[in-house]
Order: structure tokens, then sequence, then C-alpha cells
């Protein structure tokens, strides 16, 4: 297990550690190159305030020991701050008001404890998996030291405040697994809850219909404690041994067109639980490969980001990425009555997918099919730029479209390049998800890679 | 009080009348001239079953004896009945397979013993408050003996059943008013309950996000009943004296334009229930003028209805009534992005009318601001067809539009064309609803005329 979260609380509650020198390492981290694209602003003074409550408490008998103990938190460039500018990666808001408020996730995550050290970098207003973004630069992903990896996106930052040490963890957010693919392509934890569970008041939408503020850890446990914070809820994670849970693989879609190491990687995954007694089967899910149908005129994001972008773009079409802008005006063409069918036609699918699932605690799958391509393949190819992002999203959107929960944790050999395990199921079964990982995570460590 | 379902049920279930014999009597009624446009279909032979197993139970000692008693129910001709076709009151459905099973509304009504009598006549496909069809006649309003005037819709032929002694209540539904605005026009009770409360499965659409099934009954206290089959829940329609409820009359558009008879029946009836001891406070609504504002680029039944008639419209639209052609093909025009900015829309102006609304328990309205005009004056002159629909939809619509509950109980003098009073508030309010409109009718019996 790494130095996750809920160790340095421990180190924190118990006077081991100090919360401000926690967080004068996190701040060191932040300063050193591998994170000079990481974040868009900083706020170490309200950070530091926090970190200086925590030792306060942890010295006190009378103080409350809070569940994030002045921990550096990192916040996604799309959620406000109170004080703070929200540009959502982008240069048309830099000149936009100070927000007056928290939005709803950042308040929980304060009240929680944390310090909330900076917004962190984004693939402009969320859209793409990629993570590239031509107005901040384009973070590297921290997994290869010698090649300048894409570092997955929306929550590029985010992933790479906590893989290089700035942070423990990423508030971040998942509409078409913008948790979950940074955190495979950098050997991170993601956890994506049913949407409903966290709030999104005070975000910048990318779709009001998939959006789910969650976030980025270190380890299972974290990602339980974070949920707990943003979903003001307590998770029953009933611990069962590995071999207690109904776990399938899906043989349509979620498996195609795999890189070798991925493949690699997921095979000796499954091999390395059933050597542990997890009991896993394989199902037939034909419903995924239904959802370019469903989707063909054109989905969620784009129809409800050109809602919310439509006025900005006309005004200051040419100060977006271009990348961005463009899929954002796909929205343009779709009529009222494509959108209703398209809602009606999720309802339907997601109906047929529970009654699939219905005999099952969670599916395994991949996160996504590649390894982090290197910057310099789709830095100047747009069509390169589209192929990886098309993959990338492939499966977590099928999560989302499912109104479902999954967590991506990492699967990988120590010598290869980071691979996520993605954990399903749908709607509200949150706590079995988390269940599952926890126990799979025990499993891998045990079972060395 | 009105020989009522209720009534007729405890005559039943008492065996001093037989249900058989009442179900000859509405069978008499539905075979008067009075209504020879009500009925698209009749089902007399299963209806008769229901009654006979009524007096079965009411005269045996082991047999339950059902709320509904084998009474006389009609049924709006969009709903399914296991057996029959669906029609929609149109002429493009008219050689579609008989459905499989029972809509859900209608499986309730028939668990709960009431012998359906027929499927009704309405305003084809439900796309107006008048009443108006070409395809099978209009039903003229039972309430003028003299002069056909219009019935009102789109649940035209199931008041006219209620209101001939041809059934004892009409499941319908209400988009905009469906319901109540026939009621009005009739002298007889409509409650449109939060639609989420009752089911819409084998139901035919008009808009998915307004639709709410719900029923035409005599009295209140059927109202009640019929709410509780339909909603498969118990109602908790705390007694209190008037004076004990905190009512409201809306300053703004609700009683605009008000014609002679509603302006003088609207308030008499304030005063009698003042007479009575009603607190009833005038407030400002300037949020409900807003609504033409919120819905100009369309409107949630224009698109809706567009997604689902688009295709049958292409290859049959001549067969549609031209005015319900015209106002679904308005759908056409809208855009993905003005149908998210209405749903967006529509969510925060429901949050600042219940902020209104907090202090209040209802809000008494006229139903509808006219008395049924003659179907001459509509029958030819498409301006004056749409002036008077907008009119009869313009109150009742608003409770649509707020996700709310509303019920309209007659309010006129026996001398006069029949006047609704629209007792009505926010989601979820439904007991309250009742509960204040049991209050009312009591007191404005107890009152006079």
């Amino acid at each position: 297990m790494h130095f996750d979260l809920i160790a340095a609380r421990s180190a924190v509650h118990s006077g081991e550690r100090s919360a401000v020198g926690l967080l004068d390492a996190a701040r060191m981290a932040s300063d050193t190159p591998a994170n000079r694209h990481t974040f868009v602003r900083t706020f170490w003074e309200q950070a530091e305030a926090a970190a200086r409550a925590a030792d306060l408490a942890a010295g006190s008998a009378a103080l409350p020991c809070l569940p994030l103990a002045g921990l550096a938190v990192s916040v996604k460039d799309l959620f406000d701050v109170a004080g703070q500018p929200t540009t959502g990666g982008s240069r048309v808001l830099q000149d936009g008001a100070p927000a007056a408020q928290d939005a709803a996730a950042v308040a929980r995550l304060r009240a929680a404890g944390a310090a909330l050290t900076g917004h962190t970098n984004m693939t402009e207003f969320a859209f793409s998996g990629v993570g590239w973004n031509p107005h901040h630069g384009t973070p590297p992903n921290p997994a290869d030291p010698d090649v300048p990896r894409i570092p997955g996106g929306s929550t590029s930052g985010g992933a790479v405040s906590v893989a290089t040490g700035a942070a423990w963890a990423a508030l971040g957010s998942d509409t078409g697994g913008s948790i979950r693919i940074p955190a495979a392509l950098q050997g991170l934890v993601g956890f994506k809850n049913t949407a409903r569970l966290t709030p999104l008041e005070g975000a910048i939408p990318l779709s009001t219909t998939l959006d789910t503020a969650c976030a980025i850890t270190k380890s299972v446990r974290d990602a339980v404690l974070l949920h707990e914070v943003l979903a003001a809820r307590q998770v029953r994670a009933n611990r069962r041994p590995l071999r207690a849970w109904r776990l399938a693989i899906a043989r349509d879609t979620m498996q195609d067109g795999l890189d070798g190491t991925v493949a690699n990687a997921f095979d000796s995954t499954l091999q390395r639980l059933r050597n542990q007694g997890a009991q896993i089967e394989q199902i037939g899910l034909p419903e995924l490969s239904q959802l370019s149908r469903i989707q063909a005129t054109g989905g969620f994001s784009a129809a409800e980001s050109w809602a919310w972008h439509r006025v900005r773009l006309e005004v200051d079409g040419e100060r977006y990425d271009p990348r961005v802008a463009q899929r954002i005006r796909r929205g343009a063409q779709m009529s009222a009555a494509d959108y209703i069918d398209l809602v009606h036609a999720r309802r339907a699918w997601i109906a047929q997918v529970e009654r699939q699932l219905e005999g099952f605690d969670a599916v395994l799958s991949p996160t996504v099919p590649i390894v982090a391509p290197p910057i310099a393949a789709i830095a100047d190819d747009d069509a390169e730029f589209f192929r990886v992002n098309a993959l990338l999203l492939r499966n977590p959107s099928i999560v989302n479209m499912l109104d479902g929960c999954a967590l991506s944790l990492p699967c990988h050999a120590p010598d290869q390049l980071p691979v996520g395990l993605m954990v399903w199921s749908s709607a509200l079964h949150d706590d079995t998800v988390l269940a599952v990982s926890l126990a799979i995570e025990a499993a891998l460590l045990l079972e060395g890679a």
C-alpha cells in the first residue's frame, strides 16, 4: 500500500507528522518541473490555515480531528472556490469574477478539513479524455520520465497532482471517463460514483445528464473516504472474501482492440485474482455495441454543452481550443426530438443492461484499451487525436450512459506503463463496487505482479 | 352532495342496490342522444362481469368488497385496455393491434373492481383544451341543453360520461388541463395529482414531461378515492376547519380576462368561503407571467409530441386533425439546446414559485377564465379556436409547468353555466390540496349559492 491519505491522516492525528510539514512537502512537489503544467492557480495561504488547524486539533483534547486532517487536496478548475475565479481550463473565462462561494463539493471538502491547494489544469471545459490543453500546456504523464506522454483527461492536472505528491487526492468530474482515464494512465485510483450521489452546484457543466463530481486518490480506501465526504454519507462496504463476489467480464466491446501491454496486464490480473479464489464468469453484453446507434444523432455532451456554450462560442469562439469548439459545435445540429428520443432510448437501454447484470456484483474490464501515447503523437495530428480520444472514452463512457458507478485501480506490472482495471456496476451499487475493489486491491497486493 | 361513487358503493356493499342494476342504468344513460359522441368503443361485456362479481361479493361473507364495487368507470382512448385497440381519438391508429395488456392505471382500476365500460372520445392525441374532434364528432357539453357548447378537453368524452350518468368516474390524463378544463366546463370535479404519483405505462404520450394519469369524478371524496386507486397509496387528508387553512389568491395572470359569469362566480365563492371563516390572502405571483418567455421556443408538448409523431405525421399526416397536426409540427423547429434550456429554466422557475408559496396550503383561482363557448363559434374559425384554446389552457397549464397538483370543483350558481374553482399547490402537496378541497366543497354546500 502507498503512503495514502488515510495513512497520512493517522500520522497527523497521532502527532507523528505535522499537517503543516506535509503541506510543505506537497508544495515542494508542486514546484518541481513535473508539475509545471499541473496548476492554473494555487491557494497556499488558505491551505496552510487548514493545515495549521489540523495540527492544533491533533494537539488538543477539545478540538475534533477532521477526516481530511489538513492534507493537500487539489480542485479541478471547474469547481468554484470562494474568492477565486473558475476558468474551466479555458482562456474565455479568464476575466470572470471570483466565485462568491464554494461549489457544494468544495464546501464539503473544506468542512472535512482539506487543505485546498489550487485549481488544476484540465482539458478545456472537460471536453476530451486525452488531457491536451493548448492554453496552459499539457501536463506530462509522471509515469514515464523519459517520453512525455499524455496524462489522460479531462482531470489531467488533478491526476498529476496526486501522482507527484503535490496532493493526496484530487477533486474532479467524470462525464465520460474524466476521472478514470487519467487515473488509469497514471497508475492511480479513480472512483466515479452514481451521478446523483454527489452535488454539482457551483461546477461548470459539460453534460448535465452525465456529469459526476468525484475524486482521484492513491488507494481504494482513500476513494471510499473521499466519496463519503463528497456524498455526505457513510459507505457500507461489506468486507467479504474475494471468492464471495459474483464477478463478470464482458465479451463484447470492452475488450476489443487492447494494446499488448493492456491485454497482458488484464489477462494476468484475472489470473492473479483467480489464484486468490475469485469466481469470474464471462458474459455477453451485446447491448454495449448498441450505444453508437443510440447516440448517432449526437449524444448528451454535445447537445448539453452547446446549450451552455452557444452564446459564448458566437462571441469568443476563436479563443477556444479548436478541438473542443469543434466537438461542442456538433451539438448545434441536434433537434429537440432527437434529444428526447435519446433520453428515452437511454432509459430503455439502461433497463436492458441492468437485467443482464442482475446476477453479478460487478463487471471487470480494462479501464481504457491502450497505455498513454506520447504527446507528440497527438499534438499536431487531429485525426490521431480524435482516434485516441475515442479509444480512451469508449469503455468508461458506457458506465456514464448506464448511470452507473465504476472504480479504476492500477493492475500493471511495476516495470510497465500504467494500466487500469475498471470495476463497475449499475446505478446505486456504489458500495458494492467499492467493497469489490477493496478486495481486489488487497488480492493484487498479496499476489504480487 | 350528488349521489356519487362512494354513495353508490355503499348501496352496493349493503345490498340496497345491485351493481348490475347500476351498470344497466349507466348503459341506458350512455345510449341517450347526449352521449352520441362520448364513446369511441364500449366493452359492456367485461363491465358486466365486474358488476356481477361485485354483487356476489356483497352477498357473501367470504368475498372481499372491492373499492370500486363494480361501478362504471370510463377510460380515455389513450390508455391501453387488454384486448382493445387504443386510438387516441384519431383515425391514424384505427388499424392498430389490440393491446396485449392493460395500461398500469387501467390495471389498478380493474383490480379495484371497476366496471370498465368503454374508451371515451377525446381531442385527437390529447392536443387541445377545447374537446373538438372532427373524426368522432365533438361531444356537446351536457350543461346546456339548448345550445351545443364545447365540452372542454382533452378528456371530453370522459367528462360527458360522468356528467350524464354513463360513468361514476372517468380515467383521463392532464398535460395542460385536460382533466380540469372539462371538469370545470361541465360542473364536475377533476383532480390532477403530482405527475410522478400515478403511472403512465401503456398510455399514448403527449408530453412525457407533463403528462399525468388522473380522473374526473362527481365529488371531492370520489376524487380522493380514485386517486388512492390510481396512485396505489393512501391519502392523508387532514380534516381541519376551513379557517385553519392558509389560502391565497394570486393577483397575477390567473384572474386576467375573466368573463362575467366566471368573475361573479369566483367573487361570490370567495365571499361565501370567507363567510365560513376562510382566511384568504391576496399575493403577487409575478413569476406566472414569465412562462410565456420561458416557453417562447416551443414548450414541452410540441417538442415531445413531435418526437413521438414525426414518423407517423410524415406518412399519414393528412389523416390528422389539421389543428392538431399544426400544433405538433411546431415541435419540429425546436433545437436540442432550446429544449435543454427549457428544462433548466423550468427547474429554476419551479424553485422560485415554490418559495413564493411556502407560507400557504393552497392557492385558489378560476380553473378557466370563461364558460364553455358554443361549438359553432370555434367549428370553422381557426383563429377563434386557437384563442379559446389558449384561454382554456392558460391557468391549468401553469400547474403542470410547476410539476404541481390541482383540483377543480364547481363553484357556480345553479342557474348559471358551470364555473370551476381551482385549488392548487406545488409538487407533492396532493393530500393538502385534497383536504382543502374537501373543506371548501363542504363550506359551499353549507353556504348555498
